[in-house]
């Protein structure tokens, strides 16, 4: 036990925590104790001594970034958030936790103003979160300097994290990035849920840490003292740092305490009697004691108080201009004239009329944008040659902040995961580009930043068979489909370099959700003139060729295959069928659409035929259960891509035969 | 320059390596030369000198494993194979490189019988399958002893495949496994697409490696002995071994050589010529001089002539049941009574008549099942307490190889992609089970299952909003959608214990694919009695309840909503509407049946409406645009689960007011 009254009182602010996220835990019925008890003191030593954050302004740019990547702890985030102070964690709240309503949900889910940063649970997600945050904290240090951007990205993670690969994909890319202000605390408990760590697990994490050359330090995590100093040594030293918190999980519940139990297990009122016990913790539940509280608001606030004063002056010092360019890109708001560049952009792909992928147009188009909005950040996973959407931009590396463009490696779900925390931390509008098929990888997170509401923008190219040789590893049929089945994921294949600008258009508009525009590597014909100052892509569907006489049929096409809707429509008009070619770059903002103006565009009572060179999964919606459809129906095949077209039987022929046999 | 006549043939035996893959690379007019030149000498190593196989018996049991982890260069392999002497890969096959219809894809596409043991190209994957294959290979050896099961597994891998996360998963759990049999060759060429590898990664790979306990061993990637006598060294250890070859991509290619655009850059005719003249290579494309041919010959063939025969007689000399047996499940054949203890359960389940979690019910089953079906192999990734898939199996670790529970760790992705390699090996049947939302963790695993045709097996719990307060990163709602867009996946999602053993007795007989079995946390009311011998379930869908009179309505539900929609049907049926009530545990089963079964089934001069708590993506399939829909519109929300059905509408009274409305 502790000797000293000074001691004393920082065990009660751990145990603080403890009897809040056990009280919770039991009143909610269920609930992960194991590590609210566990980090119970690393919480302290964080949150008390060195996180800087300020609970009356909880989104102060640049307060420290706190991420609990092991999210089944949120008990823990709760319980530290409320007596730090946060005021939309009030008792109340904790007493709520699991209800629905309340923001302490089971998970912790995203809530800046609550000092929630990040929605965390799927394993190994908040970690790479975390790297995110730390490279937008070095990005826009870079642009603002320290004065304005100088802060530290912590996050608390546990062995499932870093058994994830996305956690190594991370651990390697962050030390190679030498992000020096971020810090892991592992809460390293040598238990998971089934049992022992060494059911699984017998490589020795701190020499793999090392290996990607990171600091790794030991410390009691049960001890404040220890994991402070580690902290402090965290602060001094370039590389980012492991601070391996050696743990008993659920310490302090006598029933489950170091055992496999005390992850998930049902915590009882004997339990939290006998807790309190053995803690000598005498207050009634959902109850912390004066001088507690006190000593959380003097190590939170209080510590904080000069230097967040400090901070805001030197913001409101700031020359008018720049104080605005930092408020606008720390609110997340785009440029006032962000539009002017696409819309030009547009309007010159429209005179060209030329024929280009539309992974390149892309890329010109991401050019463009990054004149006018310094906040645009790309990058690729080791595909900068094929999807071009590096540019003039030069590299953000451990040497120059300053790049806008990143080299994630060969590192999808990294990608995918440190985007989220990008645009999760603000200042940013991350773009990350690669294959369509590798969105697979990254899955787990674009899932993630649609749960989020974070305007991430994905850009794909290589959509379909059309890629060829490199045969059915590589081409996607199912993406489609299971891309637009997320909700809140906005879907979009433009059909031509003019669409294109148009889709570009509606990703940057889309601040509340992650977009995956969906691009071609071959060239797509221009199927769109000059003249319309309207974006039809907006619309989600709008009828790009209206038929010539009353209209019968309604073909209806995506990205690549909208050319050969039109070569079909071409051959029905000429045997006399009034065909009309509706180009569908997104399902989502046309269902968004008035029942009039979908029912304008896609009459039922016309023979209906969609072709698109993927899976019919979800066009019954569009086109009816009898509607015609020209795709695949398995996957594809290597070979050269005219040949697939003709063997998979996705042709203009194919198309016009489809509406034929519908309409005798 | 070789100094030795022996050392001219050698470097022959490489080039002849490089010049296959340069004409047909050259001929087909893309491709990816950088890693067939950089690792001629690796294929020569091993090939020629290790790697024990019989061309004239490809898929002979105990033949090493190659698995060519970086698919990319595939020509590589295919080189390697031909001049094996694999009959099925010609020289008229090299010629044909990606042409559609060849068997030289432009990334390998398994063909155990051409010697191409996975299908590769997704980076990270063809390791992950290796580390399968000597999972195993270990656990078949510990049954049928190292007579007959002695063999080792290769990967060749390069730089993409370690940055992939799913890398260290594998890395980790077969060091911690200690599959000494294990042997990764690392293309170590310090090239990627985007440039030179120190873009984006700076770790100690090596480093990396021994913190995970495995033998690593460096070599001159181009010196064929030393590659071998590493390959001797790995072969000596009880560890798994990394040989880390130094290499230079697109090594011989001179315009190329060393640098990035080896990787996957055109290669053209003067390309060929100046590399002939290069490395003094005067043959015609698509030839390989006699002496060369009969090194390769010798070196394959005349080098594991006694091997294989004298394994052949120890396998004639079997008793004729372990023989039968083991030619059983090296053909990947069933037990012949593999049925019965399944119907055997489902009787019972059906006269039982409790209600129970299914997952729990899938549970008992597999512990049933694993009484007859020595092969079956299960497992999970730390979750073995809520998925109840070990029951009375014991842990396949280092130290006992006659488990058959795996624990993957938290590592759902090597899961996925090991159980590919174990399926692709033969021998096991392989199951894994996890909670239906980390199926996203393993998805581009279960693509390449369903590309390969492999019978994998993964059950899932926790399928819908029904687990409650975990909240909506746990709570599936788009996965049924996203999982049945997969071409070739059985998803399953039964509604009861007995549907349950139905629904396993379809994932077994599906051989040529994997099955996703999705099943429920909490308990399922019994819906089936007994007395019925046909599968139902493997209709994919079928009347649970006929309508009283001529049927108005049709309710289809699956799995845990089959129940409400039975309530629905009573509330309906009272007010003299007559309705049936569908179960539709699989859509892939009910579209392979015959249009009039289906139209008997769900007939569309009914009302019908679905119910699925779940997004509505796809339904319109089955119940076209008209139909009524109960279900979810978005993600879910931490609460009790009574709390959230109701919350979001997912009830009873809403299936049958849905149902009302388009009876008006």
């Amino acid at each position: 036990m502790p000797d000293t009254p000074d001691a004393l009182l920082t065990a009660r602010m751990a145990d603080a925590i403890r009897f809040l996220a056990l009280d919770a835990i039991e009143r909610a019925g269920d609930g992960h104790p194991g590590a609210p008890l566990g980090c119970a003191e690393i919480a302290v030593a964080l949150f008390t001594r060195h996180l800087r954050c300020n609970p009356a302004d909880p989104v102060w740019p640049d307060r420290d970034r706190f991420v609990l990547s092991n999210g089944h702890g949120s008990m823990l985030l709760y319980a530290a958030l409320h007596l730090a102070g946060y005021e939309g964690l009030p008792m109340e709240q904790i007493r709520r936790f699991r209800e629905l309503g309340a923001h302490t949900h089971g998970h912790p889910e995203i809530a800046p103003e609550l000092g929630i940063e990040a929605t965390t649970g799927p394993l190994g997600q908040g970690i790479a979160n975390a790297v995110g945050m730390a490279v937008a904290e070095a990005r826009l240090a870079a642009t603002f300097g320290s004065d304005l951007v100088d802060h530290r990205t912590y996050a608390l993670v546990g062995d499932g994290c870093l058994q994830e690969g996305i956690a190594h994909e991370v651990i390697s890319l962050a030390g190679h990035l030498r992000l020096g202000k971020l810090t892991f605390l592992w809460d390293d408990n040598r238990i998971t849920d089934d049992g022992a760590t060494d059911l699984s697990i017998s490589e020795d994490v701190r020499a793999r840490f090392r290996a990607a050359d990171w600091q790794v330090i030991d410390a009691d995590g049960h001890d404040v003292e220890a994991v402070s100093a580690a902290i402090r040594l965290a602060q001094g030293d370039p590389r980012p740092t492991l601070i391996a918190c050696r743990t008993v999980i659920g310490r302090g519940l006598p029933r489950l305490e170091g055992q496999r139990g005390a992850h998930g297990g049902r915590v009882l009122a004997s339990d939290c009697a006998e807790a309190r016990a053995a803690r000598g913790w005498d207050h009634p539940p959902f109850t912390v004691p004066d001088d507690v509280a006190a000593a959380w608001q003097a190590g939170v606030s209080g510590r904080n108080r000069d230097g967040y004063t400090t901070w805001t002056r030197r913001r409101d010092a700031l020359p008018a201009e720049v104080r605005a360019e930092f408020d606008r890109v720390s609110d997340a708001r785009l440029p006032e004239v962000w539009h002017a560049p696409l819309r030009g952009l547009r309007d010159r792909f429209a005179e060209a009329g030329a024929a280009r992928p539309s992974i390149e147009v892309s890329a010109e188009i991401v050019a463009a944008l990054s004149d006018g909005m310094p906040e645009l950040f790309s990058g690729a996973p080791d595909l900068e040659g094929p999807t071009k959407h590096k540019g003039a931009l030069h590299a953000f590396t451990a040497q120059d902040r300053s790049g806008r463009y990143l080299h994630y490696g060969i590192r999808e779900h990294a990608m995918g995961a440190m985007m989220n925390g990008i645009a999760a931390h603000r200042g940013l509008v991350p773009v990350g580009a690669t294959y369509l098929v590798f969105s697979d990888y990254m899955r787990p997170s674009l899932r993630m930043a649609a749960l989020m509401n974070l305007p991430v923008i994905t850009v794909y190219s290589h959509d379909s068979i059309a890629i060829g040789r490199n045969g059915p590893t590589h081409q996607p049929v199912e993406y489609l489909a299971s891309l637009r089945a997320i909700p809140n994921m906005l879907v979009l294949r433009p059909a031509d370099a003019v669409e294109t600008a148009e889709c570009w258009e509606m990703a940057l508009a889309n601040r509340t959700g992650p977009t995956s525009l969906v691009c071609s590597r071959q060239a797509l014909p221009a199927l769109r003139g000059p003249g319309i100052e309207e974006n039809r892509s907006a619309r989600g569907a709008y009828v790009l060729a209206e038929a010539s006489g009353p209209r019968r049929v309604t073909l209806i096409g995506t990205g690549s295959e909208v050319a050969l809707a039109l070569t079909a429509r071409a051959m029905l008009q000429a045997e006399g069928v009034p065909t009309a070619v509706v180009s569908m770059p997104s399902w989502e903002a046309f269902a968004a659409q008035d029942a009039a103006y979908r029912a304008s565009v896609i009459p039922r009572d016309t023979v209906r035929v969609a072709v698109e060179a993927a899976l019919r999964f979800g066009w019954d919606r569009w086109i009816g259960e009898d509607g015609g459809f020209v795709g695949m129906t398995g996957f594809g095949a290597s070979g050269a891509p005219e040949d697939l077209f003709r063997h998979f039987g996705i042709t203009a022929e194919a198309v016009a035969e489809t509406a034929r046999a519908r309409l005798r």
